[in-house]
Order: structure tokens, then sequence, then C-alpha cells
């Protein structure tokens, strides 16, 4: 790389605003499942965003590819660079102002630097309630979570990060700022340009900012932990739940024996809520502003469903430190599957009325060619979400690793695309699905998504080498 | 017009699919305001998505403009012909067929041509609520709602008809079929093609099919009609009913004390709801999935709004006759204001938090620019929309009709976009603001909407004239 390029970089952004050490470089060029990791000349960290154009215009000048990176938690490899040592790696890590909480107009507007727990953090401090939330909250930033539409659980009843985003800020490719800042509810004054940048994993430009909607503030929640018989029950629960309590339905997640069985074994401090087993387990949450009668709505919502077949036992959380023993058996199955093997992982979406279905399906199809390996299926059921993942050995050598997960994602990725589902629901294409993309997506979408990709980046410069 | 090209377009259609005689093409090239008026050389009214394709790739072939209608119903002109005679009329209201409902899945799936009410009450008979809900709902289309990303009463609680479509057919210009009837809650493969189409107007290609949400059906609900002094108090009452009750808050629509004089004037059988006047009024409306405690919640709420002086008077509806009634007199002041004079309408949006401010401010600004205009406003105030009208008398003259049209609307609109707010919040650009999108657009946000339509559609073939 040009040094002088360099040179003018730290003209802009200022001596601290070069990372370019490998030492230094190095929490930067590798992603946090060390899975990808690159080289980059310069990690470049502008403070706002206006040095975020100017960069931007510099590397357009000189032809420079441009890796933009929030917390650098994706699963998918968004947002490391390539082995060419060719990429600038543009960081947001300076840029963490919260610009303004608006109470009354229930928004917050923040740089796209700003850690996701420090948006609920100002969102609850002013009244208000920001719902986006996953296991990375403590240090990814939400302008990666905006580039990539992150899920999450809270999606079943406020939507995925698009859904939560009125207004944007956008440094275009060739260094213009698209001001987008809207905080409005309502406006049909053209193409959804910011439904567009959001999801698009860095490669139309690099959002800057954000307003975000607020939501009133829950004053109280109630947990229950359900074992359940079959996909099909836990299914039917969740139809049962959503008619009976509307809106109040705030998570609805499922995992089967066998993970509660990992966190027990690898958690400590994991305790079985129920004494029977049963071969899947919901986590069913509400939450109101009015929460007075919000355990008797679940004690009957839960009472009919035993009566209709569809829940076999359960246990209502009595406090809120028992809600939270409840959560973080769902939340430890991350960490059981680490260290309980090498985990071939599945992140699909399917119309929840085929999930159970495909459950049945897949399980029969893996048990028949796989036969032996354990299956982790757990998710955001609500969502019509599964991390439906496979256990590899610990000790699996690398090449039998590849081999089986190419295999693996084959057969359930057919699967998931027969029944008209996704398989990427939550966590983007990157690098690890680009090439499966393209095998499931019909040629018009590809073309579609080109024609924009070339019609607002016609250099190629932003993020190459992933999504498209 | 190349009769070789409608005898062409006849085979793919039916002769029935055809309208050529000009009183039968009355009802297709003028819309239903009488605002605009142009003039076509066919109506083509294709069965499905098949002769919807095959009519584009005709129409590709010869270079023929096509203007996309649904229901006809719109108030921006987007649906109507210029005066050329040669943009030919695209109508989808032959396809009008349920594809399929999904309770489980909570998704119905239709053809473009359904009426919004169809849509309404094939979700009712299968347990569950489609929320879009507009004055026009028994002769516009889903189709024209997804073009204008229509908005209407309920978006307060479940968004714009953006956010209620999870998945889109669409045929594009060059006659290929996007098929992505996608029932998904989550999936990160790609750009947003569905959020771009929609609120397109027909510019960059036809929707032809839609997923669309579902929601729980409420099953009771009621409704309050409050007397308040201030635009601030309307605000602070909002503000206090949100943190109160969450997502069980409906509706939230505003009327001055001058519109309810007009519905009593105008309107047969319009009933004061309270004794005394006011210089405002909300219409405030609760429903819920386990109705019990709804009653009791409007209560504590209205009770705490008057303590803190946000409201001076108000009637909850004892039954829903009276809750219907109340309703009329929101939805009366369109027909009040026709009979009342010649309306130069305004469809603003502005942060909710601006709102207050910016009602004093237009107030007193127009009393001294146009003294003696009387103020029509009331809208949405949940979702900060407001239908800022200004009556002029209904013998006014054309050419003065139109030249106080042009001094109100830059007069309004440089107030709105002086505050952050939209000049369009529900209605659409089409004809009617695409010379005022010019003034209060950003050039780079031009640009990006223009370097999208050039790369959809390359031979500008898609609605000219409209919202670019």
């Amino acid at each position: 790389m040009d040094t002088e390029l360099i040179r003018r970089l730290g003209h802009v952004v200022g001596d601290a605003g070069l990372v370019l050490g490998e030492a230094e470089q190095a929490p930067y060029v590798e992603d946090w499942l060390r899975k990808w990791r690159g080289r980059t000349p310069v990690v470049v960290r502008p403070r706002n965003t206006t040095e975020v154009s100017a960069v931007m215009r510099l590397c357009r000048q000189t032809g420079t590819p441009v890796v933009p990176q929030g917390g650098n938690t994706g699963m998918s490899g968004g947002a490391a660079p390539d082995d060419s040592g060719a990429q600038v790696i543009l960081s947001l890590n300076r840029m963490r102002r919260i610009r303004e909480v608006d109470a009354v107009n229930n928004t917050i507007t923040v740089d796209a630097g700003v850690l996701l727990a420090d948006v609920q953090r100002a969102a609850r401090e002013a009244g208000r309630f920001f719902p986006l939330s996953l296991g990375a909250e403590g240090s990814c930033t939400i302008g990666g979570n905006l580039a990539t539409n992150a899920g999450g659980t809270a999606v079943l009843r406020y939507g995925n990060t698009r859904e939560l985003a009125l207004g944007l800020e956008v440094v275009l490719p060739d260094g213009r700022v698209w001001s987008g800042l809207r905080g409005l509810r309502k406006d049909n004054t053209g193409y959804d340009l910011r439904g567009l940048f959001i999801g698009s994993e860095g490669t139309l430009g690099v959002i800057t900012g954000a307003v975000l909607k607020l939501y009133a503030l829950a004053r109280g929640r109630v947990t229950a932990w359900v074992g359940v018989d079959t996909p099909g029950a836990v299914v039917g629960l969740l139809s049962h739940m959503q008619a009976l309590c509307g809106e109040r339905l705030t998570a609805f997640e499922m995992m089967s024996a066998h993970c509660l069985d990992l966190v027990q074994a690898h958690v400590s401090g994991a305790v079985q809520p129920l004494d029977g087993r049963h071969r899947y387990y919901a986590l069913v949450e509400l939450s109101d502003t009015a929460p007075e009668a919000l355990t008797e709505l679940l004690e009957q919502g839960l009472a009919q469903a035993m009566e209709a077949g569809l829940a076999d036992d359960a246990v209502i959380a009595a406090s809120e430190t028992q809600s939270q023993a409840l959560w973080r058996l769902r939340e430890g199955i991350s960490q059981a599957q680490v260290r309980a093997g090498k985990a071939v992982k599945h992140d699909i979406a399917l119309p929840i009325s085929r999930l159970a279905a495909f459950i049945e399906e897949a399980d029969a199809a893996l048990a028949e060619d796989f036969a032996g390996l354990p299956i982790v299926n757990f998710g955001h059921v609500g969502d019509g979400n599964l991390h439906y993942n496979v256990l590899l050995p610990l000790d699996v050598a690398a090449a039998e690793y590849g081999r089986l997960t190419a295999a693996l994602n084959r057969r359930v990725h057919d699967l998931v695309a027969q029944r008209g589902g996704s398989i990427s629901a939550e966590h983007g294409v990157g690098q690890l699905r680009r090439d499966e993309l393209r095998r499931y997506k019909s040629t018009v979408e590809m073309d579609l998504m080109l024609l924009i990709k070339r019609a607002l980046d016609p250099d190629q410069l932003m993020n190459p080498g992933k999504l498209l």
C-alpha cells in the first residue's frame, strides 16, 4: 500500500486513528470466532461522519477497497478483510456518541459505533425501551447490527433491526453523505433507502448514524419453562399463546432435551426446572406496561395448553431471579456447545407452519445419513428461526470437519429451501454463506441485487467478497 | 398506438381483458378525486402473473410506457396516465385471488388486485387480524396499498404497509418475475428488495402478489373521546397513554374544534360527545386479546391525565355502537370538508416532539399571511401525521385556487421541512408532490433514487412522470 495514502489518512483521523502494528491490528483482522483471518495495511478509525467521508473520498481516489467494521462480533465473516493486504479496515469504534434521546418522539439518535448495550441503557435512563437484544450486546455496535439486520430474542414482538430504525446517515462509496436521519413514523417520499442499506453488510456504503425507535418500558414480566413432547405441540403452544396474549408474548424460545443435557453438563449452576424429562422445552415470556394480571394470564394459557395436549408440564418463575435462571439455560447453549464439540451451524428460518414437519424430517434425514452425530436444535421458534446445529467430536480433523460441514450444510439447506425457508435467518451472509446464496437464490433475485450493487458502488470498493 | 400491439395484448389477456371504448375507459383514465385525467390507447387487465409478465414483455419490446393501477383511489395522481395517449394502463383488478391463509404462520398470500376489505375479511374468517385500515378500504386494492406504502389508522400499533408485508411477487420492466413470496419473519440473505418495491409507486415494477402478516384478533376494544386545551397537551396525553398502555394503544387521533363544528354542520346524525367546548379533541382507543381490564386501564389513564392537566374532559364509549359513533365523527371530516369548501390539502408528518410547536407556529403563520381562511387540522397524531388542510370558499375561481394552493403548500411545507418533517406522510408523491420532492430532498438522496430507477428500469417505461 501507498505510504502516501496512509499519511493522508492520518491527516484525516489523527495519529490515534490509525492502527498500523501487527499486534495492534490483531483484533481487527480476525473475527472473534477465529474463523476468518486476513491482512490490512491500516485500520482507520474516524471520530465522526465528516472524517468517514474524507476517508471514503481518499479510498475512492486511490481505488482502495474498504471493509467497514463495527464490534467485529459477526458470525459470518462479514467484517474481516481478505488476505490480499490491500483492503483498508474502516472501524467505527471511535464513533460512540449518543446524539439525542427524544422520549416524546420515542426515538434515540446514535453514532454507528455505539455499543448495543449502551443504546439499551440510554433508552432505559429515559424511561423507554430499546428492544434489540442478543448475546454479543456488550461488544457489538449498533452500526454492525444495522449492517447485518440483526435478529435476537425480541424479534417476535418488535421485529428485526430493520423494523427498529426510522432513519439513517450513510457515507456513500464516493464520500458523499446521505443525511437520512429522520425520526418519522410515516414518510412516503420516495424509495426506501433506509431499508436498502440496512442488511447490505457494508457493500453499499458506511452507516454512520441512525434514528432508532423506542418503546414503552414494561413494568413486569413473567417467564415459564414448559415441557413439550413434539415439535408440532411446540408450534401449537406458540399459536395458542399468541392468540391469547397478543403482543404481550415477548419471547418464545425452544430447545431440545439434548440441548438441556449439554447445558447441565457444561454450564455451572444449571438446574433442570422440571422433574420429568421431555423431548422439547419452551421458554415462554410475557411482559407488559400494565402487568397486574400477567401471571394469571400465563397460568390460564398454560393450563389450556395442557388440556389441549400442547404442553405436558410447566413451571412459572416466582421471581426475577428464577426468571434469569431460566434464561441462563437458554443462553448457556452456545457455551455448552463449544465445550461439547465442534459445531456445524445452521441459522435457518421457516414458515412457522412448516417448522414441525421440517424438524421431524431433518432429524430423520440426519439420523440416516449422519448416524450418531448429535443434533443441537434450539432457537427463536416464535420467529420460525432455528439454530439447527450438528456436533462433531472436539478432536475431529480439519479436513474431516470441512468435508462434513459441506455435506451437512447441503443436506439441511436443501430441506430448508424445499420448504420456502431461509438459509441465513439472522446472522447474515458475509463470507460464510456467499457461495450458497448463489445456489438457493433465483437468477432474477441475484440480478436485481447486482444491478443495485453496481449502481451504488460502481467501482466495487465496498466490502468486496462479502454477500454478493 | 400500434393496433398490432393491441391485438397482441388481446391474445395475452383475452377480449374481456382489454378496455378500449372511451366510456368504458373513463373510470381508469381519471382518478376518483377527478383531479387528474389522461388518455390511454388501451387498459389491459391480466388475470394472473404469467399474463402480467407477457404484457410487460410486449410493452418492453415496443417501448410502450406502462401505468400500473389498482383500485384507482389514490390521492396523488400516481395511477393516472398522462394526456399523451401513449401510456398503457395495466390494471390489476382482475387478479383477486386469495392464494393462501396460513393461520399458524400468521400470514395471508394474495393477488395484488384483492380489495383491502377482502384481505381483512379473509383474515377475520381465519380468526386472525389484518390491521391495515383506511377510508377507501372497500375499493382500494392491496397492490395499490403496497405500491404507495399506505398508512391509515392502525400505524401507531402495527406500522405502515411496508411493515405488514413479508414477501412480494413482482413483474420487472423486462417481464421477468421476481418470486419473493416468502413468509418468513427472519431472512438475512441480501438486499431488501421487498422494501424497495413497496412505496415505489409503480416506477420499478408491477407488484402482482404479496405475503402479508396477520395478528392475533383483539377480543375487545374501548374508545374514549377526550377534550384537550392545547396541542402540547394532546402530545402529552399521547405520551402518557403510550407509557401506561403499551401496544394496547391502537388509535390516537386528533381533531381541532373547527373540524368537529364542520362534522356537526355537514354530517347527519353527528352528535358532540362532550358538553363543553374544547380547542382539541382526541379519539383514544385501546384493544386487546385479553380485554378484561381494558376499560379500567383507560379510565385510570384518563384520570391521571386530567390530574396532570393533559385532558379537560372525557367520555368512554359504553358500547360498540357508541364507539362507532365516535369513529364516525373522525371519519366524517373528509365528507364535511368537501361540503364546506375547497380544501388545500397537506399530508405531513413531524417528529411527535415537534408537533405541538409546529401547530402553534403554522396556525400563527397562516393567520397572518392567509387571514380568514379556516384551518382543518386533524390526523393520526400517534404517528406524527397531520392532515393540516386549509379551506377555500366553494366558489373560489380556478386560478385563485391554484395560486393559493401553491402559496399555502409552500408556506406549510417550508415549516415542515425546517422541523425535519415529511411533506408526504401517507399519500405518496405521484404527480401531486413530484416537483416539491425536488425542492425538499437533498441532491444526494435524489441521486440515489435516480441511480436505482435507472438500474431497474433502464428504458424508463414504468409509470413515467410519477414520483421522480
